[in-house]
Order: C-alpha cells, then sequence, then structure tokens
C-alpha cells in the first residue's frame, strides 16, 4: 500500500506526539466551537464526494480483485448516499449535549468542603478497527465532540477511503477553530505501527479495538495502554416456564432474523422444558418459512427432524446469518449456566411473565446488557437514548454494553474549599 | 519463606479456579449475609490477637536480621491495639451501604421500554500491594462487601502476618454464609505466582496494585488483566497572585506537616510571583521552625538562602518526608505547566480568592483530585464521603481517585419491556 519506506516506530511516536498537543488545546475549547467544526466537517465530507469516491474506488479494485464477498465488498464500498449520511451522523454528533466539564455527584462535607466529580476527556483515544469507511467520520466526531485526539488505525481493505476521510476531517477541524493533529489516521498498514502504537502509554490514555477476535486477541497480547474491548455478539433469547408465548414468538424472530449481520442479533434460542411442546413446534414452522437454518440440541431436534445437530463449537459461534442454535433447557438455571458459559456476555433477552425469573435473570446473567420481554435487537446506542455509540463494550472496567460520549470522557474529583485544613 | 516445592502455575491456577467459583456465589448475597459475616470476622480477628501476633513476631524478626529501618519496622509491627483497629475497620464496611443491585439513570424510552443501569461485582479482583499486614484485612473486607472475590498478594515481608489474616477471614466467611475461597493469599513469596497470576485473564478481572512503582510497573509490563494503578503522590499546592495569604499559609503548612509519610501530602510549593515578595520570606520562616528541608529555585533561593538548590529530579520526586520543593513561577499557565509535567496527577491544590483561576486550575489540571482553598491531605476516601477506600487511582479508566465501595463495582445494562421488538 505504502512504496515508500518509513521508519515506523518514528512515524508513530511523531503521530502519538503531535495528537498529545492537539488534546491539551482540545480541553478549553467552548461546546458551540466544537459543534460548528463538526458541521463544517459534514460539510467538507459532501463537497469532497468525488474525491472520496475515488480513493473507495481503489480500494474496491483492489478487494475485487483478491475476491472478497459480495457481503464484504457492499460493506466497503460508498455511495453519494453513504457519503451523506456520514455528514447526518456528524450533525447529529453535533446536535447532542457536550459531556466535558459537566460537574455531578456534588455534595457538602460537615467541614462545609464542597465535593464533587467533574467530567473530562482522557485526552488521546487510539481507535483500531476494521469497519465500513464511515466509521472513520464516526469514530473521529465521538472523540472530538468528547474532548479527545484520536489516532485512527483503520482496516487494510479501506486504507485509501479512510485516509481521505481522516484528511478532510483535520483539515476542516483545524480550519474551524481547532488544534491541528486533533484527528490522525496511521498511514500505513503495516502491522508494526500497531504494535509501536500500543507500546506509546505516555501518549495515548485509551485503545479501543473494534473488529474481529483476531484483532482484539492482538492488541490485548501487546497493549500497555488501557483496553475497552469489542468482542463479538453471541446474544441468547431464554424462553421462560411462565412466557407469553406469542410475545416470545415475535422477539425471538425478531431477534434472529430483522437484521442478521449485526452484533445484537440472536444466536442462540433456549426454551424452557416446561413449554417446549407448545412453543418449540411453532419456533420449527416459523424458522422453516423465513429460511433460517437450525443447529438443534437433542431434545428439540424432534420438533425439527431436518435440524443439524448442534455441537459445542455452534454455541460458540457468532453466525452474523440466517443460522440459529436451538436448545431446550430444564430450568432457568440451566439456561442462566448456558449463557454465561458459552455467551460473549454482550446482550440476552429473557421472555417471562414470572417476576422471580425476571429478577433472578437480569441478575445472574453475566452479561452488559440484560433485557426482558423485548428483542435483543435494542441493544444499541440509540435505541438505549444516548445518541450514539462508539461501539458496545463487552468489558467491565469504565465502559460496559453501548458506548456513548459520556463513557469517552473520564472524571476528577473538584473540591471547593474556603480555607479547610486537615486536623 | 514456603520451604516445600510447589508447582507454582498450578497453585495459582487452582486458586483463581476457585476465586471464580466463590464469585458466583457471592453475587447472589444478601446484604445482611455480607454484613453479619464481615461483623463475625471482626470479632475472629479479636479472638485470635495471640496466633496472629505469633505470626507476625516471625516477620518482624527476620525484618530485624534483615536490617529494614525503623519506620518500616513500626509499620510491619501488629499489636493488639492495632489489631482492634482492623476489626473497627471492618465494622465499618459492614455499616456502609451495599452498592450491590443498585439501579439507577432507568430512563423510558419513546416505545415504552425502561432503560437502566445496574451495579454489579466485576467478579474476582487480584490485589498486589506492598502495605501493612492491616491492608490485607481492609482489601479483603471491601472486595467482600462489593461483591467480588479477592486474591491476595502482599509484600513478602509481611508474608506470615498476612496469611493467617487471610485463613481467619476465609474461614469466618465461610462459617457464616459466604462461599469458601472468597478471600485467598497467594501462598508462596515466589515472583513466579504474581506473573502466573497475570496471565489468567480468564479467571480474574481486574488487578489493583498499589505500591511502589517498580511494583506497578512490573505488573503493567506483564498483565493481560485490566489494572487500576495506583502511583505515588507528587502532590503541589500553587499560592496565586490573589490569595488569601493568611489563609495559604495554614493550607501549605498543613498539606506538607500534618503527616508526611502519605501520598497525598504536599511535595512541591509553587508561588505566583506577584505575591512572592510577600509570600515566600513567610514560607521559608515556617518551614525553618517546623524544620522542613527546602529545594528551592533559583528565584526562591533569595528568599531562603540555606535552601539547597532544586534539580529536575527533585521536582519528580515524592519526598514522604519533613523535605519540600519551593519554586516562584510566572504565571497561573506556568504553574498548571508545572504541575502536569512533574506531579503525579494525584491532588493538587490551588489558593485563590479569584474566580477564574480557580476555574482555569480544575479544568486544566490534569490530576485525579482538583483542590480549591484547602489541603491537599482531603484526597481520602473517607474525607471525601465515600465510606473507605481501596487505594486513591491514579489511573483515569472506570475509577479516578480515592476508590470505594461503588468503584469496585461495574454495571450491566437492564432493559424492562412488555413485548418490544425492533421496527
Amino acid at each position: 500500500m505504502e512504496e515508500t519506506v518509513m521508519n515506523i516506530p518514528e512515524v508513530v511516536l511523531d503521530i502519538a506526539n503531535r495528537a498529545r498537543t492537539a488534546s491539551y488545546n482540545l480541553v478549553q475549547l467552548k461546546p458551540q466551537i466544537k459543534n460548528q467544526a463538526l458541521l463544517a466537517v459534514a460539510d467538507a465530507l459532501i463537497a469532497a464526494t468525488s474525491s472520496i469516491l475515488e480513493k473507495n474506488k481503489i480500494d474496491t479494485e483492489k478487494a475485487k480483485q483478491r475476491g472478497i464477498s459480495d457481503a464484504l465488498l457492499d460493506r466497503l464500498t460508498l455511495t453519494p448516499k453513504r457519503i451523506d449520511l456520514m455528514a447526518t451522523s456528524l450533525r447529529e454528533v453535533a446536535a447532542l449535549p457536550d459531556p466535558v466539564g459537566e460537574v455531578y455527584d456534588m455534595k457538602t462535607r460537615p467541614n462545609g468542603l464542597k465535593v464533587g466529580r467533574m467530567r473530562v476527556p482522557f485526552g488521546v483515544i487510539g481507535f483500531i478497527y476494521e469497519s465500513r469507511p464511515n466509521v472513520t467520520s464516526d469514530a473521529g466526531a465521538l472523540c472530538i465532540k468528547s474532548g479527545n485526539a484520536v489516532i485512527l488505525r483503520g482496516g487494510s481493505e479501506a486504507f485509501n477511503s479512510n485516509r481521505i476521510i481522516a484528511q478532510i476531517m483535520d483539515d476542516a477541524f483545524s480550519q474551524n477553530g481547532l488544534p491541528k493533529n486533533c484527528v490522525q489516521l496511521i498511514p500505513t498498514t503495516n502491522r508494526e505501527a500497531v504494535y509501536e502504537l500500543l507500546k506509546l502509554d505516555k501518549y495515548v490514555n485509551l485503545i479501543i479495538p473494534r473488529g474481529g477476535r483476531s484483532l482484539i486477541e492482538m492488541v490485548m497480547e501487546n497493549s500497555r495502554i488501557p483496553v475497552i474491548k469489542h468482542y463479538d455478539g453471541i446474544c441468547h433469547v431464554f424462553v421462560d416456564a411462565d412466557a407469553d408465548l406469542d410475545m416470545a414468538a415475535e422477539i425471538v424472530v425478531n431477534s434472529k432474523c430483522q437484521r442478521t449481520g449485526v452484533c445484537n442479533a440472536m444466536e442462540t434460542l433456549l426454551i424452557h422444558k416446561d413449554v417446549a411442546g407448545q412453543f418449540a413446534p411453532k419456533v420449527a414452522e416459523v424458522f422453516r418459512s423465513k429460511g433460517v437454518t437450525v443447529y438443534a440440541n437433542k431434545t428439540f431436534k424432534p420438533y425439527m427432524p431436518e435440524a443439524i445437530d448442534a455441537t459445542e463449537k455452534n454455541f460458540r459461534t457468532e453466525y452474523l446469518a440466517m443460522k440459529c442454535n436451538c436448545a431446550i433447557v430444564d430450568s432457568i438455571e440451566d439456561a442462566i449456566a448456558h449463557i454465561n458459559k458459552y455467551g460473549s456476555h454482550h446482550t440476552d433477552s429473557i421472555v417471562t411473565t414470572n417476576y422471580n425469573a425476571s429478577m433472578k435473570f437480569v441478575t445472574e446473567v453475566d452479561s452488559a446488557c440484560c433485557h426482558v420481554n423485548c428483542s435483543t435487537r435494542f441493544s444499541d446506542g440509540g435505541e438505549y437514548g444516548m445518541g450514539c455509540e462508539i461501539g458496545i463494550s463487552t468489558d467491565k472496567l469504565h465502559a460496559r454494553g453501548p458506548m456513548g460520549l459520556t463513557e469517552l470522557t473520564t472524571s476528577k474529583f473538584v473540591v471547593l474549599g474556603n480555607g479547610q485544613v486537615r486536623g
């Protein structure tokens, strides 16, 4: 991709250094300056549509030569409409409330000290991703709005598209009152650059990897910087003994079929044995009619003889397709144990009319998002009312579940006194 | 210390496995069960006073043979009174509100979904420390109250004391309704055990290192598990041009002298040049009278000719003693730049009557605790009204500043519906 010889450690260190400097200036900016700059980037992206499409064509041609699947090619391809949507996202981020500087939980101590917390940016965020080119502008917008400089490292397949988008953003930002270098893309697809970046804990405050499991594991192995992981979604729906079965059917179909290629789609359906006789034939019928390939455990199989026998591996697979594991379990305890063992701690739903079952499920299922009587598909920053998201954390530290603007900030204690000393 | 041959990887894995199992049971316990168990541990520690003192004597004798300083020996030594204080801490933790299960920020979405967050334990916490033996019982109590199983790894100098305290805790816990193995101490002082522990990211959710810089850096280098660092405190007081100088003098003396061997004591005093003529002689006089050794920058030196010339290294040193750097700076900008460059992002105070200066300081100083017109010595979980603390995080991820019970929990999204599916 990059034909020139590059001193990668030096290049990455320079980028990190410049990001650090930019971050010190970003923290002091008024919300309206950041918002105006975000709107300017939206306009600049639209104005540059033809140049972006030209660069995107280089990426898609290369991808075709390598013979990638139509689905992946579609994700990679930009169109004027998709560039419009990128601009719309930027305008939406501009319209969100600014999280920086908010003081909360302030309480007065007996000695008169006022102790509270203030939301502040992390500083520099490293975002390592393997997604569609629009993620470049989304991530850039969220990081800047939350007061952070960002270093982007996109997938090699979208290198040329990402590079021009990042360049347009940084130019428009710096022409509109933001510091230069608040958005930078690593200018090489060489993996050495990632290893170098992950060493720079004196410059970079947080690494967010978003992509396949091998990418995230590579980041975990090598990072000296705190990481918030975004693993895949192996999501479950559990239909309890006391479920409203009509509701359950709607939720199951929606969770599996409404959109399959996303992390919050259902991959495994668990049915309580007490309702299996009624509910399993219903599921077999609807999945048959929708063309869902079913992987069944032993007790579900009789209800759908054409189903494939499910293996351990099936229960650990994120299909992102019209495929689903179906299993009958003996109890809610078994359902919870299955979810905690085979799931990815992302999103899981119970369908039940039983109060105790609902409380047990949300307490004991060890997942970022525990849903009662609704589709798994709702686990999303927008649907949760957070405005938008940089991803869905499957980690427990700092941010768990959809990560919006607030989750891109940290806090500091602010203590206001009038001369207090400690006795 | 341990004379028997031990398969360390196997021993550590067993401990982690048992902690994991204990953590699943802990999450389901009622607050009153945990509180009764904490009170039982308090009683058990007092009942075992003579056995604890016996084991502590082994540690102190060894330490004397190795010729450690009187100050360190004092920290290591237990007495009946100190064991009483450990029991008192346990009773205080029992009396605190239980953070587990609290649902907060619940909002109703337009489609009727109720989206909120629930506080839940991390699971298993690894606590690696180099402190007094009482930290063993404090940390154990905080982790268990917050619903986490804990794996303790104390300093080798306190090995025998820590071992008996951890054993008494785990026994009393398991005899009072808690699962076995919710408190475990690694039964060897071999450092290999720490390396093994830091690999077990499938079992341990969080590592908290608390101790010297080299310990923490070793943990950072080797951990595959998220870490919340507790670095040292290089704390500053900045006396602004608009300070009330009598108040400033009291705050400076309190921050430096009230207790020196603690992380929230002041190590560097910065004085705005506009008040140096009035304030520096005052400081020289009071530090002289208190016996504080002063390291001065060039412009402070004339006010205290006997002061030692400060080097770069002085400004990066945590003295924990009656020693202080004193420097005159040209502006609040210079003061902030100095703090961000040389400080440890722990606690810094400004003394000022100027509104803009106070706001600028709390916004731009990149520290966990930013104080206005009060002593640095207040940065403490108890003083902040958090009840008690496991330490003071100098990290930005998840917990920053004093870490209490709440900071030992994570959250999950809880979404309550009545049949919603996504359109």
